[in-house]
């Protein structure tokens, strides 16, 4: 064995399948989001950002960032330890109550992240529960397929967003077996929502728990920002809701909210939420900064659903292929892999917009993107000049435009989804 | 099922077993560690913690607060995404550096957590190598213990820092298999330090891949801070070095640093790297400032040794059951759950002192404890009454002093360690 050479062969094969990533080094500018500086090689640029999930430029906000500066300056930089061996500072547990709230739910619980929230409870739920059987929508998250495969349970996929075959399998397992359905509120890289409601009824009619991930909703979506299953007043029927403080909130780290015996559960058995240290006073402060501000101002909100709408008018206004969605999401097909990394470098070399190309296995093949997200801070005049770019691009490149090849779905329940390297996101 | 019956049944046995958890609610104050205010049902009080795993203090240390705080102030509070779409900050990319170097390596990588990246890395580098067999230290951390478990790589776990066992394990396996060997530095909960030099020569006899934890050890150990690795002048002669930001350097997150190609890899492949969002400018940015500063200082570990020492010293002398310890740690032995968890309540009620129990599973039965950690923060007046109240309480519970009954190694050989939640840290 000779381990140098296999971990060379091992980025070599990445390369062959053009599969390698380059990270782009970004320093966003607070006050002229989504303006960043772009750094590469000696060289440095100032860009616009077009794909990033700070949807909401929460990030920015005076009093998310003061609420930040505020607890590193009285209560230090870090933790200091797990959450049970002196790391459960005070602005965690204000956070903790701050989701509970949001979401009407008796408890909350804060993880480092909202991939270690969806791993660490669907696991431990998962196998605290004696034979339990876990149905997962075939598009869920990465951080929610870890958390099936560790909990050690039986799985059934359902096809996405399929309530018949959900059904069937619900049937099948019969009313006393415990069971688990595991769901997401907005799919990210398509932008289509679940069918919640007809979930939960057949949830109830069957006997089984849900969880759902409304991380690309919170903030986003509700009077208050408490997601999807708060603009659709279901969140009382749902038992797990989990979400990100890093996305609309613009901070870091992830959640859980339910009962106070659920919350409890996992809080004492979860090793991932257990074994780790507890988030830092500043970035807790600054979620909690950035939950209360959403939850009294719809500005932001109302700001991304417009500009979202425009973008998606505008660019199919310039037959550029607009994919469907329902939500804040804008993908625009562009069908090959190669074509789809050319278009993104050509979009950040020539026109100072930075946009990162979604491929195989992030989505199906053919169905290669780029994946948009408009937040407030992207104006009028920005989409015109990113409206410009694209069309200029497509027509450099040859990139197929609406009238050319219409956007077709993909037919779903035919995905090849690999476990591991599934799901959005990354 | 009933399922809100079933959790409450879980946390009812946990009570009824005496394991229920409750966290301390502890708001520290910067510019006065080790003091915090404690709050519990209304009431608020100032303590002193003497279980922070701040080893240094760098949590409050001004460089840090600033770096953390200007980064926030330009750069704002969340990276805004993953790695790879928008999330990798220019801090980031810097503090990555920063910890190359500070392992002599050729790269780093840094994770949301210590805990992910164990997690992560061992069980991505495991499921790479074909045909992998993990030799892992028995009392190795739970998160390396999810590493092992998730890389569905075949597993031998050797004697606690026993070297003749991990030999034949490796002769077992022959030389061509590709093995991969799992321990850390410094173990948390004994303050015991892993036979490095043996280790790796065994590695290099048997050509076995070499990961190190230096959890407890990165900024305390060598002349730059860069563990005991750095100290024993072995880091060359190991593969992986694994770290993490949230304990001695003040902040939050983990890494691993090693070649470019196994760095790559990692980085390539592991889901917990990538389905996550990258770690906030301010929080890479307050690393970094740590980083450096006990790059170049040694003033705060020669203070925790000195601290450290003289707090063995005084509390031996006063006949108090010290347990035996190489490093910075300093365990309490009271050899009991109950006792143990009322020392502990009594410190806070009646002396303002903050120290948690360290029982089950996280320690073996009969060497329960309580695990105290000086910083350089803690001056000699706070040694000395923390050494009144623990005579105080020793006293008036009846717990055995030194003299009463010597403190015992636990035979390691034969502790019954579940795999779940088995070690330190939590
Ligand atoms: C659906 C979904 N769930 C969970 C996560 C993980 O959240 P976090 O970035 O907070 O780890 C992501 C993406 O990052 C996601 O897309
Ligand atoms: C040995 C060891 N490794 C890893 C970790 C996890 O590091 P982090 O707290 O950064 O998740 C811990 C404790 O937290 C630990 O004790």
């Amino acid at each position: 064995m000779n381990y140098q050479r296999f971990f060379e062969e091992a980025i070599a094969q990445l390369h062959d399948e053009r599969r390698y990533r380059v990270f782009a080094n970004l320093e966003r500018i607070v006050g002229r989001f989504p303006q960043a500086i772009w750094r590469s090689e000696g060289e440095a640029r100032e860009i616009t950002v077009w794909c990033s999930n700070d949807y909401l430029g929460m990030g920015q906000h005076p009093d998310v960032i003061s609420a930040s500066q505020n607890a590193a300056g009285s209560m230090g930089t870090g933790a200091g330890g797990t959450r049970n061996i002196s790391g459960t500072n005070h602005p965690l547990v204000e956070l903790e109550e701050e989701l509970a709230d949001l979401h009407s739910k008796e408890a909350g619980l804060v993880f480092t992240s909202g991939f270690v929230s969806n791993e660490a409870a669907i696991s431990t739920i998962g196998r605290l529960l004696p034979n339990c059987l876990i149905l997962s929508d075939e598009l869920n998250h990465a951080s929610m397929i870890e958390g099936v495969r560790r909990s050690g349970a039986e799985k059934k996929i359902f096809r996405h967003n399929d309530v018949t075959h959900l059904e069937s399998l619900l049937q099948q397992a019969g009313k006393e077996r415990a069971k688990l359905i595991v769901f997401e509120s907005v799919y990210s890289m398509d932008g289509d929502i679940a069918p919640i409601e007809k979930i939960v009824e057949l949830a109830e009619k069957y006997n089984a728990m849900t969880y759902i991930d409304e991380v690309h909703a919170v903030g986003m979506y509700g009077a208050r920002g408490g997601g999807i299953t708060e603009r659709d007043g279901l969140a009382h029927r749902i038992d797990v809701i989990e979400g990100t403080l890093a996305k609309a909130f613009g901070a870091l780290g992830g959640y859980i909210t339910g009962t106070r015996e659920v919350i409890d559960a996992v809080r004492s058995y979860a090793p991932g939420f257990i074994f780790t240290t507890a988030l830092p006073p500043s970035i807790a402060a600054a979620a909690t900064a950035s939950i209360r501000h959403l939850k009294a101002s719809s500005v932001e909100r109302e700001g991304q659903q417009r500009q979202a709408q425009r973008t998606k008018d505008v660019l199919a206004a310039a037959d550029l292929p607009v994919m469907p969605s329902e939500t804040h999401i804008v993908p625009l097909l562009v069908g090959d892999p190669e074509l789809c990394k050319m278009a993104s470098d050509r979009l950040l070399a020539k026109h100072n917009i930075y946009i990162q190309p979604i491929n195989y296995p992030t989505v199906p093949r053919g169905t290669e993107r780029l994946r948009i997200t408009p937040t407030p801070c992207h104006d009028d005049a920005l989409i015109d000049v990113l409206k410009d770019a694209l069309v200029e691009t497509w027509t450099a490149l040859g990139i197929p435009f609406r009238d050319v090849a219409a956007p077709r779905e993909p037919a779903r329940s035919d995905r090849i989804v690999p476990l591991v390297v599934s799901q959005a996101g990354g």
